[in-house]
C-alpha cells in the first residue's frame, strides 16, 4: 500500500480520505519530536495510529513553525499521514528542514577526520617514544655534558653535576636493573594474560550464550524494538556480533596497557640517566614516556572503535539500533580487562611493596630499594604494572564504555533512526578534538616552557591540566556547532526530547570542568603543600591512633565537593539531554584522558627512576632529583585518581541509563520491594568487595614476606652484597598471588548482575547498579584520599621543609613513625581497595547493558517462581 | 443530592438511573479494596466518576465473593454507586461484612489493654529498682557473708571472699566514688538539658511557624487528603498539636534517659559491693537496674504516646488523619533528643575516655581507672551518658518513630478510614505485648536460673534474646490474630492493598528475628572467641598498620549478613503491607526493646563497677569477677548497637514511606535528575557526618588532655596521692566540649531536610532520604563492627585464654601495643561517629515526615524559580 518512493519524486497514495505520503529521508534532517495528540479526523487518527509510530503536530495550525505534519519515519523512509493535499508535504517538509538545521560538517569529512585524529595521535606517541629512545643506556661519546641549554636542562638551581657522568659502570647498572624490571612486568603481564586468554573466551561464550538465547537462536529478521516498522538483524548475530566487540575491546587494552608498560620500563632507565645533566632534562624524558603511554591509549581506543563500527556496519547496513547494540561488547571488553589491570595489578603492587618494607625495612633493617632485597625488582615491577597498566586499563575502560553508552543512547535518538552519521559519531568528534588538543597542551611541557627548578615541576603538570580543560572547552564548542544539527531528539525513557546543540555543549564542558574541579579537590586533600594533611601530620603527635582518626575524617571529609561536582553534572546533563547527556558529560571528563594520562604515568616512571638511582648507587643529589620528580607525580597521582573516580561514576550512571533503556524499564521507582532491596544491596556490594581486596593485600603480602625470609636465610652472602636475589621468584610469587587473590572480587563483580538480573529480573539490578554506584564513589574517593594524605603526611615529615614540619621529624622520631603506620594502612586503601571500586561500579553497569536483552527476556526467574 | 441515612434505615436515592444508595458505617468494617473498572454502563460510571471516590467492581457477577458493589467510604457515611435496585445493597454489604470478620478484642478492650501493660511494665521496673536499692551502701550488721544460697551467690567456681568484707572504708570510698559519678552524669545531663530546652524552644517554634504557613495560618476546617468528603481540622490546628506532640516526645525522652542514668549511677557502686560475694549476686545486680532502665523506657514511651492520643481526640474527634499526622511529633521529639544524647554523649564518652588516657597511661605511667587521674571520673560519667543516656535515647527514638509511622500509614488505610480504633492501635497492642513478654523473660535470668560461673553470663545474657525473641513470636501471633480482622486494606502509595492478618503477623516477626540474625551475626564479628576477631589480633604480630589493615576490612565484611537480614525483611513485609509492614517490622524489632535495654545497660553498669573496684582499691579477684562481667558487657552491647542501627534502617524506611505517602509522591524514580542528585548527595551525607563526630571527638580529647595535664602540674601532691584532683572541672570540659563539637554535625542533621525540602523539593529530599539511609547502614555497621573488633583483640591479647592469645601477648608486648592503637581508633568509630549514623538517617526521615505538608505546598523554590 506504500509505495517506496524518492523524496524528489514525491509521491503518494490515498487511502479512505487520508493521504500517505511517502519520500525517502537520506540526506534531509527530520524532527521526529512530536508526540500523538492534536484534532486530526477519527478516522484519519485511526489510520495513522495504525502505522504505529505515524507522529503528527496540530492539525489547522498554518503558521510555519508548526507546519501541517504528520509524519513518520521508517528505514529510511518518511510517511506522512493526514488529511491535507499531497502536494503540500514536501514544502512543509523542507521548510521544517531548515528549522532543524543540519551538521555542518557532511558524513564523509566525519568518516575522515576520525580515523585522523587516531591516526596523528598514534604517530605523536610513536614520535615521543623516539624522542625518548635518544637517550642511550650505554655511554656517550662526549665526555662533558652538553653544551646546549634546551629543555630545560639549564638547571639554575641544580647546577650541572659531573662526578660520574660518563661512567660506564653507572650505565651497566642502569641498564641491567631496568632489564630486570622489564622482565618482571613482562613476566607479569604473561601470565596474567594467560588467565586474561581463558577468561576471555569462557566470558565470550557466556556472551553469546545469554544473548543468543534470547530469540532461541533464531537467525530470523525481527522488528526493532524502538522503530517498530523497520527489520532488525536476528539476536543471533547480535550475540555473534557483540562477542565479537567484546574481543576486541578486551584486546586493545591488553595491547595498550602493555605498551604503556613498555614504554614505561623503557624510560625509567633513561629518567635516571638524564637526572643526571639536570631536572629538566628528566622532567622531559619522564613525561615524553607518559605522553607516549597516554596518546598511544587514546588514539588505539578510538581507532578500533572506530573501525569496528564501520567494519559491523557491512553486516548490520541500516539496523543501526543492532549496530551499536553489539558495539556495546567493546566497553565490556575494555572494562573486563580493567578489572585484572585495576584490581590484579593493585594487589601486585601493594603485595610486592608491603612485603618487600616487612622484611626489608623492619626485619633486615636496610634502606628502601636495596637492591639486596629480593622483593625490590616486584616493588617496582608493581608500579608498572598497577599504576601504570592498572590505571590505563582502567580510563581506558571508562573511555571505551562512555563512547559505548553515548553510541548506544544515540542509536534510538533521532540521529540513529534518522540514520545521521555525523551526529551519531559526535562522541567520537569530541575524542578525536581531545586528541589534537592535548597533542598541543603537550607541546606546552615538553616544547613551549622549561622547566628550570624542581619547585616548577608540580606547576608544569598542574598547568598540563588547565590548558589542556580551557582548550578542550573551545574544542567541545567547535565540536558542537560543526557536527550537531541546530535542534534534534534524545530518546529519554519512553519519550523524545528535544536537544539543542549549545545545549549538548554545556552537557560535555560541564563533564570536563568537574574532572578539573574533583582533580584540584582531590589535590587540596592529599598534598602536603595545604593544611589537611598538614593537620593529618600534626596528629601524629600523639600517635599512630590520633593519625588514623584524622587521616580516616579526612578521608570522608574529603567526598563533599567531589560529590557536589558530579551532582551537579549529573543534574545538568541530565536536565538538558538525558542520559546521553550524562553519557556526553563523562566522555567530556575523559576527553583530555590523553593529558591525564601522561600525568598520571609520569608518577611511576620518575618513581621508578628513583628507585633506579638508589638501586645504581648513584649519588645523593641524583637522588634528590629524581625524589623532587617523584614528589611532584604523587600529587598527580591523587589527581588522577579522583579523575578516573569521577568519571567512572559518571559513565556507570550512563551504562546504567542505558542499560535501562535497552531493558525497556520506564522508571526505577525507590517505592517498590524489589528496587529497594536492590539499592540497599547494591549499596552493600563495594564494602563485600574493599574487605576482599584489603584482605587479598594482607594475604598476598605475608607470602611476599615468607619468601623475602627463605632467600635471606638459604642464599649465603645476600645480605653482604656478595651474591644476588632470586628477583624473579618474588615476581613470580606476587604474580600468582595476586591473579590468585584476584579471583573472589572479579567473581563478585561479574557474576552479580548475571544472578541478580538471572534470579531477581531488571528492575532488582537497576537498583543494585544504583545502589553500588552511590555507595561506590563515597568509599574510592575517601579511601584514595585517606591513602594519598597518609602518604603525603609521612613525605612532609621526612621532607621537613617547614619549622612545623621539622618539629615533627627527622625519620626515626615518634611522629614520623605513626606516620610510616599511616602510610602502610593507606597503601591498600589508595592502591587496591578505593580505585578498584572504579571497576566494581562500571563493570556491573556495563555488563548489565550488554547483558540487558537476555535479562529482559529470561530475568527474574524467582519472582516468576512464586 | 445523597441523603445521611442509617444502615438500619436503608435509603437511597435515585438520579438518572443510578441508584445512590448511603449508609452509616460506624461498627460495620468495610474493605474497600476495589480499583475503578468494570463494565459498568457509561452514564453510570460517569455519575460515579463524578463522586471522586467512588469504587466498583465487575458489574454483573453474582458470586458472593464479588459481589455486585459501588462503594464508597465517605466520612461515617458508605456510598454506594450503581444501577441495581437499591434493595440489594445491604444484603450485598452484609455479606461482604462477613468475609472481611472483625478484631476479636474489642475497641474498649483495647484502649483498657494498652495503659494497663504499660503500667505493669512501669511497677516491675519500679520494682526491680526496689530490689537493687535492698543493697546497702553502708556497712551490713552481720560479719559473715550470708549463709543463703539464693540469686546465683553459691558460686562453685570463684567461692566466696570474706577478706574485707564488711570494712566500713570500702563503703565509704564506693559511695564516695558513686556520688561523684553521679553527680558528673547529673551535671553533663544537665548542661544538655539547657541547651536541649533553648533547642527545643527554638524548634517547637519552627516546627509551628512552617506547618501553621502550610495553609496561611488559617482556622478554617480543610476537606481531607486522602477521604475528600470528609472535612479534616484546620492546619493550624494540626501545626499546634505537632508542637505539643513534638514536646511530649522530647520530654519523655528526656525524662526516660535521666530516669536510666539515675538508676545505672545508683547501680554501679552496689553491683561492686555485691561482687565481693560472688559473681551470680553482682551479676543479678547489674541485670536488674538495666532492666529498670528497660522497662522504664519501652513503658513510659507506650504510655505517653497513649495518653497523648487520646488527649488529642478529645480535639480532633473524627478527623483521625489529622491527628495522626500530629503526633508524628511524638517521634521528632524523641529522635531529636536521640541527637543530643547519641551525639553529645558519643563526643563526650570518647573524649573522656581518650583524654583519660592519652595524659594517664601514656605520659604519666599510671594505670586504667586510678583514682589520681583528674579525667577518671569524667571516663566514668561517659559510660553512663554515652552508653546509658545516649543508647537510651537512640532506642527510644526508634521505639517512637516506628509507632508513629506505623500509625499514621494505618490511619490512611482502612483502619484510619474506618475508624477502626482495635486495628489502628495494632502497633501499641505490639508493644504492649512485648513488654508482658519481656517481664518474663527478665525472670528467667534473675529468678528462674541461677548464674554461678563467671562462663556462664555470657550465655545467660544470650539466653535473653533467644527467649524475648521466642515468645515474641508467639506475642505477636496472638495479636495479629485477635486485634486485626482477618483482613484489611493498606495504602500503598495511592492505592489500597488488601492485607490478611496473618501476613502482618509475619511482617512483623520478619522484623523481630532479623533484629536477632543481625544480634548474633555483630557477636560473630566481634567477639574475640570467634575467628574474625582472634584473625585481626593475630595480625598485631606485624604490627598496627596489618590490624588496622585487618579490622577495616573485618568491618566491611560484617556488613553483608546484616544487609541482607535486612533486605530480605523489608521486601517480605514491603511486599506484604506495603509501607505499613515495614513500620511493623521495625516494631517487632523493637518490641523486644525492654529486654534489649537492659543487656545493654547491663554493660556499662558493669564497667562502672570494674572501675569503682579499682578505685576503691578493692583486691584482684574482686576486680577480675567484675571483668568477667564487663566482658559479656562488651560482646552484648556490640549486639545491641547492631540491633539499634538494624531497627534505625526499617524505621527510616517507614518514617521515608511515610513522608513519600504525605507528601503525595507516587514514585521516587532514580531515573529522574532530581531523585537522581539527591540519591548521590544523601549518600554522601554519612560521610561528612562521620568527618565530622570523629575529628570532634578528636579536639574534645585534646582539650581534655590540655586540663588533665594543668592538674597534674598545678595541684601538688596529686601524682603522690594526697591531694584529690579536681574531678568536676574535667566533667565540665568533656561537657562542655561535647555540647560545642555536636553543633555542626547537628545542623547537618536538623538542616539538611530543611533546606533540600524548601529549595530543592520534595522529590529531590525523598532522594537524599534513600541514599542516606542505603549508605548510612552500611557505614554505621562497618564502623561499629570494627571498633568492637579491635576492642575485643586488644582484651584477647590481655586475657591471654589461649596458647594464641599467650603467644601475642602479655600487656605491653608489641603485637599488644599494636592493638591498644587498634582499640584508640576503634573508639570513635564504635562509640560516636558509627552510632550517630542512626540517628542521621532516622531524624532526617522523621523531619521530612513531620515537615512534609510544608515541602509539598511551598517547597523546590529553586526549581519554581528557574
Amino acid at each position: 500500500m506504500i509505495a517506496e518512493l524518492d523524496l524528489t519524486k514525491k509521491d503518494s497514495v490515498q487511502i479512505d480520505q487520508i493521504i500517505i505520503w511517502v519520500g525517502r529521508i537520506r540526506g534531509c534532517k527530520v524532527n521526529s519530536n512530536f508526540s500523538l495528540s492534536g484534532t486530526l479526523r477519527p478516522s484519519a487518527r485511526k489510520l495513522c495510529e495504525q502505522k504505529r509510530s505515524c507522529i503528527y503536530s496540530e492539525e489547522g495550525s498554518t503558521k510555519p513553525s508548526e507546519p501541517l505534519l504528520a509524519l513518520s519515519v521508517s528505514g529510511d523512509f518518511l510517511v506522512c499521514c493526514g488529511d491535507r493535499p499531497a502536494a503540500l508535504w514536501p514544502l512543509l517538509l523542507e521548510r521544517r528542514d531548515l528549522r532543524m538545521g543540519e551538521a555542518i560538517v557532511s558524513d564523509l569529512l566525519t568518516e575522515i577526520l576520525i580515523p585522523v585524529a587516531a591516526v596523528i595521535g598514534i604517530a605523536f606517541a610513536l614520535f615521543q617514544w623516539v624522542l625518548v629512545a635518544k637517550v642511550k643506556l650505554t655511554p656517550e661519546r662526549q665526555t662533558a655534558p652538553p653544551a646546549n641549554n634546551k629543555n630545560g636542562s639549564g638547571d639554575y638551581l641544580i647546577e650541572e653535576e659531573e662526578e660520574g657522568f660518563n661512567e660506564p659502570n653507572v650505565f651497566v647498572k642502569c641498564a641491567e636493573i631496568q632489564k630486570a624490571i622489564s622482565e618482571g612486568a613482562t613476566s607479569f603481564l604473561f601470565t596474567e594474560y594467560q588467565y586474561v586468554g581463558i577468561f576471555m573466551v569462557a566470558f565470550a561464550i557466556l556472551i553469546f550464550l545469554f544473548l543468543g538465547s534470547v530469540e532461541g537462536f533464531s537467525t530470523k529478521e525481527q522488528p526493532c524494538t524502538y522503530v517498530k516498522d523497520r527489520t532488525c538483524k536476528p539476536a543471533l548475530f547480535n550475540a555473534i556480533f557483540s562477542t565479537l566487540a567484546f574481543l576486541l575491546g578486551a584486546i586493545t587494552s591488553v595491547v595498550s596497557g602493555f605498551l604503556g608498560m613498555k614504554i614505561a620500563t623503557f624510560a625509567n632507565a633513561r629518567t635516571t640517566l638524564e637526572a643526571r645533566k639536570g631536572v629538566g632534562k628528566a622532567f622531559i624524558t619522564a613525561f615524553r614516556s607518559g605522553a607516549v603511554m597516554g596518546f598511544l591509549l587514546a588514539a588505539n581506543g578510538l581507532f578500533v572503535l572506530y573501525i569496528s563500527i564501520n567494519l559491523f556496519k557491512l553486516y548490520y547496513g541500516d539496523d543501526w539500533e543492532g549496530l551499536f547494540e553489539a558495539i556495546t561488547g567493546y566497553g565490556l571488553g575494555g572494562s573486563s580487562m580493567a578489572l585484572f589491570g585495576r584490581v590484579g595489578g593493585g594487589i601486585y603492587t601493594k603485595a610486592a611493596d608491603v612485603g618487600a618494607d616487612l622484611v626489608g625495612k623492619v626485619e633486615r633493617n636496610i634502606p628502601e630499594d636495596d637492591p639486596r632485597n629480593p622483593a625490590v625488582i616486584a616493588d617496582n615491577v608493581g608500579d608498572n604494572v598497577g599504576d601504570i597498566a592498572g590505571m590505563g586499563s582502567d580510563l581506558f575502560g571508562s573511555y571505551a564504555e562512555s563512547s559505548c553508552a553515548a553510541l548506544v543512547v544515540a542509536s534510538i535518538s533521532s540521529f540513529g533512526t534518522n540514520h545521521n552519521l555525523t551526529g551519531m559519531f559526535y562522541p567520537l568528534l569530541i575524542s578525536s578534538m581531545g586528541i589534537i588538543i592535548c597533542l598541543i597542551t603537550t607541546l606546552f611541557a615538553t616544547d613551549f616552557f622549561e622547566i628550570k627548578a624542581v619547585k616548577e615541576i608540580e606547576p608544569a603538570l598542574k598547568r598540563q591540566l588547565i590548558i589542556s580543560t580551557a582548550l578542550m572547552t573551545v574544542g567541545i564548542a567547535i565540536v558542537s556547532w560543526l557536527a550537531l544539527p541546530s535542534s534534534f531528539t534524545i530518546f529519554n525513557f519512553g519519550v523524545q526530547k528535544e536537544v539543542k546543540n549549545w545545549e549538548l555543549f554545556f552537557c560535555v564542558a560541564i563533564g570536563l570542568w568537574a574532572g578539573l574541579v574533583i582533580g584540584f579537590v582531590t589535590e587540596y586533600y592529599t598534598s602536603n603543600a595545604y593544611s589537611p594533611v598538614q593537620d593529618v601530620a600534626d596528629s601524629c603527635r600523639t600517635g599512630a591512633a590520633t593519625n588514623v582518626i584524622f587521616g580516616l575524617a579526612l578521608g570522608y571529609k574529603s567526598v563533599i565537593i567531589p560529590i557536589f561536582a558530579i551532582a551537579i553534572s549529573i543534574f545538568v546533563s541530565f536536565s538538558l539531554a538525558a542520559m546521553y547527556g550524562i553519557a556526553v558529560a563523562a566522555l567530556g571528563m575523559l576527553s583530555t584522558i590523553a593529558t591525564g594520562l601522561a600525568i598520571d604515568a609520569y608518577g611511576p616512571i620518575s618513581d621508578n627512576a628513583g628507585g633506579i638511582a638508589e638501586m645504581a648507587g648513584m649519588s645523593h643529589r641524583i637522588r634528590e632529583r629524581t625524589d623532587a620528580l617523584d614528589a611532584a607525580g604523587n600529587t598527580t597521582a591523587a589527581i588522577g585518581k579522583g579523575f578516573a573516580i569521577g568519571s567512572a561514576a559518571l559513565v556507570s550512571l550512563a551504562l546504567f541509563g542505558a542499560f535501562v533503556s535497552r531493558a525497556a524499564i520506564s522508571a526505577v521507582d525507590v517505592l517498590t520491594p524489589k528496587v529497594f532491596i536492590g539499592l540497599i544491596v547494591g549499596a552493600m556490594l563495594p564494602y563485600w568487595f574493599s574487605a576482599m581486596t584489603m584482605k587479598s593485600v594482607g594475604s598476598a603480602a605475608l607470602k611476599m614476606v615468607e619468601e623475602v625470609r627463605r632467600q635471606f636465610n638459604t642464599i649465603p652472602g645476600l645480605m653482604e652484597g656478595t651474591a644476588k636475589p632470586d628477583y624473579a621468584t618474588c615476581v613470580k610469587i606476587s604474580t600468582d598471588a595476586s591473579i590468585k587473590e584476584m579471583i573472589p572480587p572479579g567473581a563478585l563483580v561479574m557474576l552479580t548482575p548475571l544472578i541478580v538480573g538471572t534470579f531477581f529480573g531488571v528492575e532488582t539490578l537497576a537498583g543494585v547498579l544504583a545502589g553500588s554506584l552511590v555507595s561506590g564513589v563515597q568509599i574510592a574517593i575517601s579511601a584514595s584520599n585517606t591513602g594519598g594524605a597518609w602518604d603525603n603526611a609521612k613525605k612532609y615529615i621526612e621532607a621537613g621543609a617547614s619549622e612545623h614540619a621539622r618539629s615533627l621529624g627527622p625519620k626515626g622520631s615518634d611522629p614520623h613513625k605513626a606516620a610510616v603506620i599511616g602510610d602502610t594502612i593507606g597503601d591498600p586503601l589508595k592502591d587496591t581497595s578505593g580505585p578498584s571500586l572504579n571497576i566494581l561500579i562500571k563493570l556491573m553497569a556495563v555488563e548489565s547493558l550488554v547483558f540487558a536483552p537476555f535479562f529482559a527476556t529470561h530475568g527474574g526467574l524467582l519472582f516468576k517462581l512464586f
